[in-house]
């Protein structure tokens, strides 16, 4: 076990607005948007899409589109009209879109990796990639601040308890320290939450605000630990799969 | 139980930097600064000070001090040079204080109290008061938003778990829902940590912090479920013990 003074931190911020509040000597940031950004990003990227630029407002995807681009654009959890689709991850699953690039804006998460983008590494985290991506976040050995995206600048239940899922992977390895309230509540949430995910989130504003519009599928699908083993990395505004063995 | 249309809304909102996301028509603003602000107003109306002024800068306290008013500052959890106290609220069961007013700034409470106090009646919360002060917003029969004062904007793991408790109090009579993710976390984190508050909270940040002033005594005081039945409520900018016989 490294020594104290040796040991890496990582913590868990609520929401983009809170991170200027966060952003000190963090190495890698990793963005969540469980519901359903991030989980739609990654799955994309594993199924051979292959970029995806993350922009934070439907004018910018306006402009994209009318250049030709691909574009995905969802509000309020519902696709943008005149888009080709939103930020459901059975669209990204597409085969028309392998080799593609794709151009992305959505409610949250992309706002959360516009708030991010400057400062470090960002890489995107979800359920979906739960456990692959933590692994390779113990081997950097750095400083890592994790990112909900939350709901409009509100903490969201899917968010925080995956955030506090990878702290809590980080935190059992002895090889990171934690000194925020947010990541211990988020850790000792996701605890609490992770024998039944799905049920848990029952009580969840997001979820019951999607149970609306009908995509339970897309739900437990984003729902579903380690079932997408791809880390999705912002090179130069665009995420691409980060190739482990040359990372 | 009332039709879910008649419920009242409770809803938890973890730093005053949010409190803008939510400030909806709460008719009622409980603020909590578990670590000491909210415990020791409590405690000192208990014990019989007359009213307390709160302000949210140490240049007013000076202001006050000089025009002759018995003034206590904190800051970053210790007594601000030249001030009569701090926010221990042994200080404020001092039998010298008894009829007096009494001027506060504190690091987290006093601005908390500040940005509600033109909204809706504010009042004060803390474990000490806990059933008492859920008893009286339950007969209220009104909508109630639980102020966490947090610690320099970030959300802390003591005014959550205060905050959630006074949320499941209310939402398990029926007569309340909540709609924010923020609620239904704190409640989660309350129920975790109910049994054992004070082993629960030694991971907490600010409990460390303060850990390191060697005040162990306020802390478990603090951390007391129960002890004080009084309701601080802010009139013309006066913290007064609310008379309920009266209210």
């Amino acid at each position: 076990m490294p020594a104290l003074s040796e040991r890496k931190i990582v913590e868990v911020c609520y929401a983009p607005s809170h991170f200027p509040l966060y952003d000190n000597g963090f190495d890698i940031v990793v963005v969540i948007d469980v519901l359903r950004a991030t989980s739609a990003i990654t799955t994309g990227l594993h199924c051979g899409i292959k970029e995806i630029i993350p922009i934070n407002s439907v004018e910018k995807a306006v402009d994209y589109k009318s250049k030709g681009y691909i574009t995905a654009a969802e509000r309020d959890g519902q696709v943008v009209e005149g888009f080709d689709f939103g930020n459901s991850p059975y669209a990204f699953m597409n085969p028309d879109l392998v080799g593609k690039t794709v151009v992305l804006t959505t409610t949250n998460g992309t706002n959360a990796i516009e708030v991010a983008k400057d400062k470090s590494t960002v890489v995107i985290g979800c359920l979906n990639n739960l456990t692959y991506l933590s692994n390779w976040l113990i081997a950097q050995n750095k400083n890592v601040l994790i990112l909900a995206s939350g709901w409009k600048e509100k903490m969201n239940l899917e968010d925080t308890i995956c955030a506090g899922a990878i702290a809590d992977i980080l935190l059992e390895t002895r090889k990171f320290v934690s000194n925020e309230d947010s990541t211990i509540s988020a850790k000792f949430l996701y605890r609490s939450a992770r024998d039944n995910f799905y049920s848990f989130l029952r009580a969840s504003s997001h979820r019951k605000r999607l149970m609306k519009l009908k995509i339970q599928k897309d739900v437990k699908y984003c729902l579903t630990l380690d079932t997408v083993p791809c880390i999705p990395i912002l090179r130069d505004g665009r995420l691409v799969k980060l190739e482990i063995d040359n990372a």
